[in-house]
C-alpha cells in the first residue's frame, strides 16, 4: 500500500501576528513543521501548537531558519557555517522543551524559507544545518528536496533523510522548483492541487512545467497553510489521497 | 568541612560583542549561569561556553532573562506569566542542546537582572518563572536570593531551592540587596569583597548597611565578572575561601 | 459647528504580517498613527502608509512604543528615562523621512499600548516621551488622554498637548478607562459604539461603567482597527458623526 | 594643498555592549560615521555620538547596514531592493533626529560591513540603497569605495560619490579590497599604515598586495576603530599627515 506523509508549516505567528489557522491544520496533516522563533514562533505559540500537535497525534519537526523575523526568514543570509550549525541547534532544542512538555518529542528537522532554497546547492550551509542537528540529536531525520545537497550530506552523517514533493509548485526538469516569482511558479487552480499530489504520491511522478512528466518520489507532500482557502484545499487533498487507496502516516 | 558553590554570569557578549572574559572564569567559578540569548548569548558563544565549562568541570545553569537584548534584561517588564513561563522554558531548551552537546546538562536556572529582582516579590511572575522550568524538567535547582517568592514557589512545586549571596552588593537589615544606583550598593573594595566572602560562607553572616551584622545563609556565592579587576577578585576570592578550610563545590 | 479627529492605529504589521486594512481606515479616518518599527511597522510598510495617508490627505502621526516586537508593545517597561526619551525620538525621526518623502510630515505623537497606559500616571516615563518629542520637533502635539501626566508636562514644555476619546472602551467615573480584562472593558456593540461617538464629539459626554454620565472632552477620537469589523464599524461612525452635523477635522 | 578627510566607525556599541572609544576617536577624525541600530548603535548611544560630534565639529554621517544585529552586518543578506530601500531610509531619518538636535545635521551616508561590499559589485542593492538616500534627501553625499557600482548609480542619480581608501587594507592590482580571511589582507604594522596614509592622501597611491604601485584616488581615508590600539595610530596618522603637509577636513 502507498504511504505518504502529508506536511505543513506551522506556528508561523509572532506575538500578535498570525499567519496560519494552526488548529484546522493539525486536523489534516500528519507531520506539522513549527516556526522556532528565528522568522516566526513566539514561545507561547510553540507551545500551544506542540500541545494541540500532540493531541491530535500529529508528528512534530523543527522548522530552522536565518534569523530574520523581518523578513519571515525568506531573504538568503551568507551566515559562516559555525554560527549557522550554533543557530539551528539553539532553535532545535528550543522547541524540544515544549515537544517534551506536551508529552512527544521533536522527531525531524525541515529548514524554512530561504534557508530551505540555499541548502539545495549550498555545500557550506548544507553541511552547518547537519553539523546542527547533530548536535542536537545524532538520529534526528532531515526533510528536504530530493537531490538537494542537504539530503545528501545528512545521509552521509548518518541522518535518515526523508524527500518532500510540492502539489502546488511548479518544477523544471530536473527536478527542482521553478523560483518563485517566475510566471507559473505556483499551481494555484485546486483541482490541478489536488490531482498532482495524487499523482506525487501514487505514481511518483508530476508534469513540469515544460510539459515533460518527471520523476519525483517523495515520502511527504508539502501543503502551504498560509494562503486564502489552505485549510479547504488541504482537507480535499486528503481526502483524495485516501480514497486513491494512500495511507497517510507520518515518516518519523 | 564548610562547602560553598562560586557562580558567576557567562556568556554575556552577543555577536560582534564581548563583556566576560568566559575563559579565564571557568578556571575559578564552580557554577556557570549561562546567557541563553534573551539579554545577551548568542548561539556559538552558547555552544563555546558550554564546552569550556564542560572541559573544565564546571557546572552548567541556564540564566533566563526577559526579552530584552537592548536593556541586557535590566529593564523590568509586566509580561503575562503565560509568555513569561514559555519563553523560560524556551530559553533553558535553547541552552540544553549545547550542554547535552559538550557531554553535560543544564544543572539548574537562574533569573538574571530585572527578572531576578521582580521575582523576589512577584508573586506571578515567580511563579511563571516556576512553570517555565517545570516544563523543562521537573527536577531542575532554582538559584535566587533567600527568602524570595521564587526560591518559596519553587520549593512548593518540588524544586530545589538554592540560595546565593552576593560578597559585592550591600544588605539591608532584611537581607534584601540595597538596590543598585542607591550609595554605598556596591562594595567595590576587593578586600572587602574578599572578607565578606569569606564572612558568607564560613559563618553564614555579613555586616549590612546599616553596620548590623546579618544571617545570610546561602549555598552559592556570585561572583560579578564584568567589572575591571573580575578575575583578579573571583581568583582571590577562591584563594581566601580554601586557605579558610572552605571546600568550593557546585550545588547540582 | 462641532469639529472632531478620527485617529486609528496603522501600519500594524511586520514583514510578511498584517493587522490592519491599513488602505481601508485611511479612507476614514482624518489621523493616522503609524507604527514606526519598535511594536510594529517596518520601514517598507512606514513608506506605504505614509504614501497612501497623504494621497488621501490623512494627517500623519508617530505611533511610539516601548522596544518590544515579542509583546506588540503591550508589556509595560521600566525603561530609564534617558534611554525611553532616545528611543522616542529615534522612532519619530524614522518615520519622518517616509512621510516627508511622501510630501507630508509627522504631524504629532502618540504613544501606544502599555507606554500609553503608562505615561497617565508615571511623572518619569511621561516626562522621558514629552523629552523625546522635543528632541525631534520642539513644536509637535501629542495625542493622549484627558488629565494624563503625558499632556501636563508635554503642555507644560510647550507641546500643544491633545486629548483623544475611545467610543469602544467603558470610562470609570474618573474619566479614565476601564482596564483591558476587566468585564465590558470594551463595548462591543457597534451600535453602542456608535452612539458613544456621537455622545462624546457633540456633547463631551459619556456614560460611564457605573452608568454616571460624566464628562470626557476630547478633539479627537480613537477608532480601532485591528478588530473584525473594524473598517464597517468606522464608516458607521464616519457617517453618524456627518449626519449629526460634526465636521471631521484632522487637529494637526 | 592636499586636503583629505578621515572618517571612522563611532557609535558601534549597543545596549550594555561597547566597542570603540568614540570619545578619542572623535577628537581625532574630521568625519564619524555612526551606526543606526540595524548593526549596532542603541538610541541612546547614537544620540550621545551625535552631541560629542558635534561638540567637536565632527562631521556626521549614517552608517547604515542590513538588519542584523547577531552578525554585526557582517552577513551579506538579499534583501529585496524596496525592503533595502526603505531599510536605509528609516536608518538615516533615525539618526537625523538625534544630529538636528545637536545642533548638525546627517551630512553624508556611508553602507557598513556586508553591505558595503556587495554594493560594490551588486547594481539591485546598489541602486536599492541609492533610493534609500533619495528618500532621505535628494542631495546628501555617498561614501564609498571608487569605482564601485554604489558611486556610480550614487553620481548618476545626481548625489555626490564621495571616495574613499583605506591605510590598514591591502588591495589588488585593480584596486579593490583583499577580502577578510586571505593572507595579508589587514595591514597591522602601525608603522605600514601610517605610511600607507600619507601616500594614498599625498599622491594618491599604494602598494598593492602584488608590489605593484597603483593608483587610489579618494577624498576621504578609513580609519578602523575597534581594534587594539585604534586611537593610538589613528592620532599617529592624524599627525604625520599634518607634517607632510596634508589639511583634514571633512568632505561635506
Amino acid at each position: 500500500m502507498t504511504v505518504i506523509d502529508l506536511n505543513a508549516d506551522l506556528g508561523e505567528g509572532f506575538g500578535r501576528w498570525r499567519l496560519t489557522d494552526d488548529e484546522e491544520l493539525l486536523s489534516v496533516v500528519t507531520s506539522a513543521n513549527v516556526a522556532c522563533g528565528f522568522h516566526a514562533g513566539d514561545p507561547a505559540t510553540m507551545r500551544r501548537v506542540c500541545e494541540l500537535a500532540a493531541a491530535r497525534g500529529v508528528t512534530i519537526g523543527a522548522q530552522v531558519s536565518y534569523r530574520d523575523l523581518a523578513g519571515f526568514g525568506r531573504r538568503a543570509m551568507d551566515v559562516p557555517p559555525a554560527e549557522l550549525a550554533a543557530e539551528v541547534a539553539y532553535q532545535i532544542g528550543a522547541l524540544e522543551v515544549f515537544a517534551r512538555a506536551a508529552g512527544a518529542r521533536v522527531a525531524y528537522v525541515k529548514p524554512h524559507g530561504a534557508l530551505y532554497n540555499r541548502v539545495v546547492h549550498d555545500q557550506e550551509q548544507a553541511g552547518a544545518v547537519v553539523e546542527g542537528v547533530l548536535l542536537a540529536d545524532a538520529a534526528l531525520p532531515v526533510l528536504g528536496l530530493p537531490g538537494s545537497r542537504l539530503l545528501q550530506l545528512a545521509a552521509r552523517a548518518g541522518l535518515p533523510a526523508v524527500t518532500e514533493a510540492f502539489a502546488d509548485r511548479a518544477y523544471t526538469d530536473e527536478g527542482t522548483l521553478v523560483p518563485r516569482g517566475r510566471d507559473g511558479a505556483v499551481v494555484t487552480d485546486p483541482e490541478a492541487v489536488v490531482e498532482r499530489s495524487v499523482g506525487l504520491a501514487c505514481s511518483g511522478a508530476v508534469t513540469a512545467h515544460s510539459g515533460t512528466r518527471i520523476q519525483v518520489r517523495a515520502r511527504s507532500l508539502c501543503l502551504h497553510g498560509d494562503t486564502p482557502g489552505a485549510v479547504e484545499l488541504a482537507r480535499r487533498v486528503c481526502e483524495r489521497l485516501v480514497a486513491a487507496g494512500v495511507r497517510l502516516e507520518a515518516f518519523a
